[in-house]
């Protein structure tokens, strides 16, 4: 038998690295409000997860002149796996920049590098599993904090969204092919054009979803950064929650496509819009024949299955009519 | 850079194939009580699916003289993987027998074999994905069928749970050197003897449990197969309808080991325990190290973390004594 | 110390006597999408009640050439009761048509009148409590029938909301001083007018609503009948239900007023809204000051605190603004 | 027609005043992980509620010598009430003291007198309804503070539960012809004697149960003090709560009698049992027949309908059979 070599695999979406015009306002909003628990604070970063997360942080904001997201970090399967990437990557022509050990707090060395669209990601592998100090330790052993101490209380990280004006499937395809991301949903405007799309290296339906905007967007814009909840119910407890705290929100709704449950609302701190997620499904199946939404049925189910139909940032159904006539 | 060859991998566990001493009772208790969906029925065998699988039947029943698990049957990531399971099985000493195209309704060519317990495992890669009929189909083109038709009413199938009189960790080896699972809980007895073991290929925290019994049970027992739910709520209104369909069942609690929320409940016709499954954590740590309760912690919180102690079969309390004691 | 004489009390609402210009879509709706049970059909009217439900219906359907609410029938607390009441009415003007007995199925005597708006009331005392038949019926002692056989399945009936062109205080006055009900929650336009009320008799926050509408629309229409469930998310599950039953619905969204959960579904057959409601607030004050939310309070958190707004009969916003420029 | 004179009647249970052996721990337990807000401290004594409460307070606390509780307070309907009920217990040889406004602070003139087991019960009208301060008020006018704003963060007190060793029906009678409760429930012996009971002023299943203890105990011992969630899910996640704050507790479980949700848990400073309940159905029928349930009714499905059928306190059905002999 031949000798078995492993291809470079993403394990997982790390962290977003956000910078925040207002940390102050942030800090309240990710710690009081969403709940989630302050691993350490060096040099002016805040390092959060939440109470099921196992890495050191899945979410760092610190403060600047305007908010943005820095990068966004994902895990590899194995350690050789970022040197690999990395001679791909640049095999293709992509730019890498390498990332030293402890710069980012917890993490071993890193590569950072730019989708077509712009939009910035991170590879590594090593990650400090720093655990929780006592008194917020977990009774359970394969649990990091306890649960329920604030707020929304999520349980985890889940996926991100991002939009670019750039061709979906320029980015789809680098995903794909480079990344080795596979496609799992996606919806079509009335040309039949490829304009929203969903993949995962995981058995989510969604590690990172993609959405073209129109073309007076910027590239590389994040939709969203969603954590995920374990029951419906307790999306409707963060509902009560987020208008206690007086925050605007959009949903509970849930969506055709993954079949998920969400609340979406913004950090009033940053601006950066949080999916508060559950429910939906998994794909183990290996031969997964990617779901193909056209246009009507986007609209009808794929979107909003049923529940709070508005959207905070733009009218998604204006922009896909635009988007068909554009293109 | 070299050739990059493909390890041979499991992708998910696929279907439980049953023989039921009676027939009729098992159906009405798969179908109207659980609420599983009938793909067909060819020779007398009785295909059935959860409303969100999206393989051609995830267990199949018949009747028989008396009830037993004929196989436990489990999807490979390429189709090339079945023959080299084989390959890496026969060179291991395990005897192989194959298994045409066909001779399993909607199924391609697979392998049997059994682990050192007596276990038969089955290996495939084809299988028809049938649509459900008309009637019965989602509006949602990710969904098979329509979800809360009847009963209970699981999306998916979810795990299994064998017991074993064998050496726990000869089982484990066998799973982890020649399938590739990873262990991702365990707990040990006094005497610190793996005695039961949480062991998966997916992000799951199992797809498939191993524990060990007394010295006087069979070798190759089942514990119970999992279908799992969306919600914690799901599973309260499950135990109504239990009890609205008298049918005992052991639940609802919530397991330390996977944080898991469970109902156990016997196929009044097979005998067949069903744990109604819900909640719990996902594991997509790369280096996850795995988790050990010591007797006194999975007596704590590891096997009931709340919830209904009882056990419906064995005392595992009393049976975990005697482990410790004759080992 | 004085003898005691008992005020005149009605003690619920009992149910609503709809006729459907489809009768067989209407049926389909509520026996099987909404999953209430049918006590019995006698000449033609269907006698329906939910699980949960003590009396012999609480909803009854027969056909007619178009769709109405025939009367909204109340219990009383003594069978005395109806006669006082009689003559409450009476001595204010109020038209009383007396019921024979067993002239609605399972009734006893009763009357008829109507509000100042036209809604045709009906109160009655003695009403059959016939069990559910042997295979319907619950296991528990103080259950009807066995839960979750169907659809949604609610527990019990819960309010009726009224719509009037005629002054909203004229019906509230009749309703307080006639019938006993107490105010609970209101709102007034910007002329500080009182344009819709909440009221009840039991510490429910409304049995009964009355929202004024535009001067173009019907004096008595109905806005919806609503029936209980017992938990948030078996809301969540409806709204999966009605959409795999493909009708359409509004919500899931949370009232600011009462506090509670709902969507909203018209029978297809009838038009008939339905409202399926759950949570919210009981009233066990006896000095109780009703809520008074102003036009802003109303819009911000009063009619929808979250969830989807939409109105799938009136752009209520818009109609709100439109009373308070003709008032 | 005759003058209409009223009966006194008592509106609803208003709160328990508990003295506590350590106020430190039980202060921990009822603000910090029960969830109580504190509506103020005067002179030792804290007065807490539940965010949905509506009065001064629900349960009240001060320090002790040991623990117990000082009596339990029930609002009237009309504040004439309290006069004429002491009237009504003094004719029938009840022996009644007098409470001064303001003596319980926020509360009225008020009597106070005790059960044929020993209960002391107080009767008042008046009670102020204090506003929460701005930083925790709700945002809603018809709720006193923010929801979720700590620990498990129950919505309202519910019921009492008490013990006794005197006769059960010599204590339902008193509560029934003095103080006009209905009996909704019961269970009875083999000799056909009821033993435990459930009764109520309000369409709640019951705001008080007595049951009977072996002669042994004390006659006058309370069991329970209830206070309402509004969803099954959100006893689940007390749970989770509970065994982070490493406090035993029973459940979670259904009861067949009154069909509600419940876990029991008890104050570690005074030992007091709190009830974590929700579910359950409500008794708007005027006619209402009590619910008998025999001996072995009970055992199967009233007490425990599912669920962990632990007692923390008793073995209840040994309990029972002793009774059952003794009697």
């Amino acid at each position: 038998m031949e000798k078995f070599v492993v291809l470079p695999e993403i394990a997982k979406l790390g962290h977003v690295a956000l910078v925040s015009e207002n940390l102050e306002k942030s800090l309240w909003f990710f710690r009081d409000v969403l709940g989630l628990e302050e691993t350490e604070e060096v040099d002016g970063v805040h390092y959060l997860r939440a109470w099921g997360d196992f890495e050191h942080h899945t979410l760092s904001v610190r403060a600047g002149e305007t908010s943005y997201i820095d990068h966004i970090g994902w895990r590899t399967k194995r350690r050789e796996d970022v040197a690999t990437f990395a001679k791909i990557l640049e095999d293709a022509g992509t730019e890498v920049r390498w990332i030293k050990a402890g710069e980012e707090r917890g993490q071993g060395e890193a590569i950072r590098f730019e989708l077509p669209s712009g939009h910035r990601f991170e590879l590594y592998y090593d990650m400090e599993k720093t655990p929780a100090d006592p008194e917020r330790k977990s009774v359970l052993k394969n649990q990091t904090y306890k649960a329920w101490r604030k707020g929304v209380s999520p349980r985890r990280i889940d996926h991100i969204n991002l939009q670019t004006s750039v061709n979906n499937l320029e980015v789809v395809n680098f995903l794909r092919e480079k990344l080795g991301f596979k496609l799992r949903e996606y919806f079509v405007n009335k040309n039949n054009e490829q304009v929203a799309s969903w993949l995962s290296v995981t058995p989510l339906v969604h590690d990172v979803a993609i959405m073209t905007t129109d073309r007076s967007k910027k590239p590389n814009e994040m939709h969203h950064l969603a954590y995920w909840l374990d029951n419906a119910q307790d999306l409707l407890r963060a509902a009560d929650i987020l208008n206690e705290a007086e925050i605007e929100f959009v949903g509970p709704g849930k969506h055709g496509i993954s079949q998920a449950m969400y609340v979406y609302v913004k950090d009033p701190g940053s601006g950066l819009r949080i999916e508060i997620f559950t429910n939906g499904y998994l794909i183990f199946e290996p031969d997964w024949e990617p779901i193909k939404w056209t246009y009507e049925e986007y609209l009808k189910y794929g979107s909003t299955y049923w529940g709070d139909r508005r959207r905070d940032d733009v009218d998604r159904e204006a922009q896909i009519r635009e988007l068909i006539q554009s293109r």
